[in-house]
């Protein structure tokens, strides 16, 4: 149950089987400096390309093709007092016949007051001056090694993880993702010091962070990243349109309704019917992200 | 401002443009029977044939094309102790190499506890003993008549409303709808005592409502419907698949802020991309209906 | 089999069910005159407001609900010397970052030379100088009642027909319609001098038309819409995206391999899987149109 | 301008910057032996596990990231004298409410009479005893490889090519790909003897072949593939849906009809409209293919 420090000196912008930076048990924690989406670190200096430059790959002990990693979210503090978003909306969530009235894409700075708990624009326009929402950290982009031996780009996401954007992977959240190679090989990185629904800017508030995160190596098989916060369990699926998505997190939910909580198929849909909430991760990047959401208090 | 009862003895299919059952003035509250998705009446009589019969239309006085009917949802009062639910998840939701894994398709009968404010099902299996979800009523199928003498199917949804099978349609919702014709022609019916998002098994729990709802009309001009809870507010956009339905909604959302909230294309941008909520009203019918929601705390 | 010469006084702009224009008898044949898409007569004059009014109702005598009607293409005649186009290519064909960079739209006017058997563009730019594809007349928009007591807008298609765009809807060609309401009406209008695949312009060359069709009535019971030419059989799905628009087109061709040409799904595969050919109707109106065609050497 | 023979070794399951097998330069032709898409040799030896393993990586000596590869298929020649097919349809084609009655996933076996260039069931059921279409070699699976160090796998495709299984990679066809990396790394496989449009069994009729290919590099630059037959240029897109597909191909089609035809927006979409032809190269992988085609005659 050993605590390491991690500072990368090589990023990665695709999640496949490099070499492993570190090796760690299965119970272990990691603490590990991320950079920015554009590869801003703590000290805004660049350090990597884009997209999305990962930390890792972490090797953990015991990880076998078809177990599931679990990776619980310890925290994630913001490692700079700026973040960044892009205005306006992206191409993906407008009517095509009102893309052509967009104003042209700008960058916007964020102070991030960890004092005060919020994030400010640093210069808002007017209507915007009292703008404050919480800072509510996530990491965007995280997963294993997939199959087969193929390295995702980190702009997108797949059944391995990746570029999920999902506001709900966030500290106390325990997130479970298939197993494809020895060692799992986990990265992470692309944290946000906020985002709604959809990452509809094609960005969070983008910044550095210093992410803890706990693994544990479970002898089961899982087919879509899974995941559990305080009040509910969750599924989630990664594919466009969203219609997709939302059909590959809901058979996985069923299948975890299954084998966990003892409800066939006619008892899950009988809770699901009356309690279920689908989350839109993010619908900007190539790979659409929607969650299938169960309040646990609905399950026993 | 006068209250009106109306117990229909016809009911219909579509959405169009039939003769008026009731005039009711600006400002008028009417309070409606409605039969459930099937045709069953309060006293579980099929009196309308399928699919969800609707109650109206009603000619709100000086509605005219261009302009808003706004719809308060005052109470939905289920006006039997029963529902259904078709079981088990339908073959929107479900990953297609799933589909074929599927136990067939039943009916299922659900008890509804208005003194203790849940629903129960009459015959759960051993699992689901304790599931009792709260009553939670809601509108399935809701609109005006739509432009052009298009008379559209209450099984879907448009412009002008229909079968968006929304949760937040709930009593303390003001839902906004663009009028097409003289009088708007408003039609409601296809209550559900229950359902998660999404109408994931392809009902809610189906009864039969006692819905009072009070119209004002409203000056502007609107392109897809759009509502107000005590929270929130939020615009629908209705179509397949998943992507375009949100696509308009959140451009229908861009619009709201600009008219009414001062927020021009990029100020908009800064506050949706970072507490923007999305909800999968349907995910059944031949139109998909998404919501883009967000809290008024965050408006001004 | 009567030959009834018809002129329209007034014209539809939904496919629903109008008071027929004319009572026909199974096997007898129709000479209509229609306008174009914006409802420019022969004279060019704006006889109908838009989208695509139609000429008719036909009621079809014994034809029932359930039954199919075969409506023959016999001759489509443009009744003008000049159709028009938009351009430039429509919302929905393009990348979304590409929309940004579109030029204004604009209407052109072709001229129909009909001794030569040629469109020309009446202005054309330098590098179209040449440019004279052969005039391929087609009926845009042409169906049946919907079920229901519905009435769908002329910009879409559905089970019963409407919008399709689709190119081999041309004199040579009988198309198959399922039948919900007595007399089935029949409407038809909104014919193309010529028009490529998926009226990615968003029209075909609009003109005016005297079109020649004779009907039949089939006992038996289709889907979706079905045609004949010279070479081929088709099916044709309409919906939103193709994929569903494929979809509804391919069942449907399982459903006529295994009711006329004695192959059973597996059968049906094998031939479909080696020389199917799909078309895109059109990706522009609501529903978007998929044909499944397959030449008819391949089957007995 | 050498002619290579090679016969791979060993085979790859992604498109990725694994070391080159060959090093070629600018104009010389390969004669590469394939498996196939079960890793099935000319002797029907299992040589290579699923799925589509490839033969290369070859380098083309010259290619630089930017550059575009032209790859000319001179000859396509099966290996040996049999292949298969899975039968029924796949789960994509087909509405979701008749997979449920689909008949189980078979495999069946194919003669390749290369004498009588026809393709016939081994086992044909009596109502295909004359079903007997023509040879018609193709390549389901090449590219090069991706930017950023990726590695996709020869399960789907992307701008880089790979399992398009488009039936017009055929003999005489010449193929453009963007060069992500120097020497390009070209890889190919996963024949098919015949295959109809969207590969809608899952398969075409899959074999080993001898592939003659000759490489040039373009020092121009692409978005996505390209091809030129002797009656057409046509562009694809790898995406889903469809809809995003087509969206690829045409923005594409419209940049080449700008950079090599003198057409400005404007002038293409007037050509694209009348003549454009659109093929679903395939609706069952990861990501599907759509071409969009123009025949050389209405260009100079």
């Amino acid at each position: 149950m050993a605590t390491h420090r991690f500072q990368p000196t090589r990023y990665y912008n695709v999640i496949g089987t490099a070499e492993p930076c570190l090796l760690v048990a299965d119970g272990d924690t990691v603490i590990a400096q991320t950079v920015d989406a554009s590869g801003l670190d703590a000290r805004e200096m660049a350090v990597a390309p884009r997209p999305n430059p990962m930390t890792g790959p972490f090797y953990i002990e015991g990880a076998e093709p078809g177990d599931t990693l679990s990776v619980r979210i310890d925290r994630l503090t913001p490692s700079r007092g700026t973040g960044w978003t892009y205005s306006p909306l992206a191409l993906t969530v407008l009517d095509p016949a009102a893309i052509a009235e967009r104003p042209a894409s700008e960058r916007a700075v964020w102070e991030i007051d960890a004092a005060a708990g919020v994030v400010r624009l640093r210069e808002p326009p007017p209507a915007l001056a009292g703008f404050a929402p919480a800072i509510q950290p996530m990491i965007g982009c995280f997963g294993v090694a997939p199959a087969l031996g193929q390295a995702l780009s980190t702009a997108t996401s797949a059944q391995n993880g990746g570029n999920m954007d999902y506001r709900l992977f966030a500290p106390g959240t325990t997130a479970w993702l298939p197993v494809s190679v020895p060692g799992a090989l986990f990265y992470l990185g692309d944290g946000h010091a906020c985002q709604g629904d959809g990452e509809i800017v094609g960005t969070g508030i983008e910044t550095s962070f210093e992410m803890e995160v706990t693994f544990r190596v479970l002898k089961r098989t899982i087919t879509w990243p899974r995941g559990e916060t305080a009040e509910d369990i969750f599924t989630v699926g990664n594919a466009r349109p969203l219609d997709q998505a939302l059909q590959h997190a809901t058979t996985e939910m069923v299948r975890w309704l299954g084998e966990d909580y003892g409800l066939d198929q006619r008892a899950a849909s009988h809770v699901m019917g009356q309690v279920v909430r689908y989350d839109v991760g993010n619908v900007f990047n190539p790979a659409f992200t929607v969650a299938c959401r169960i309040a646990k208090r609905w399950l026993r």
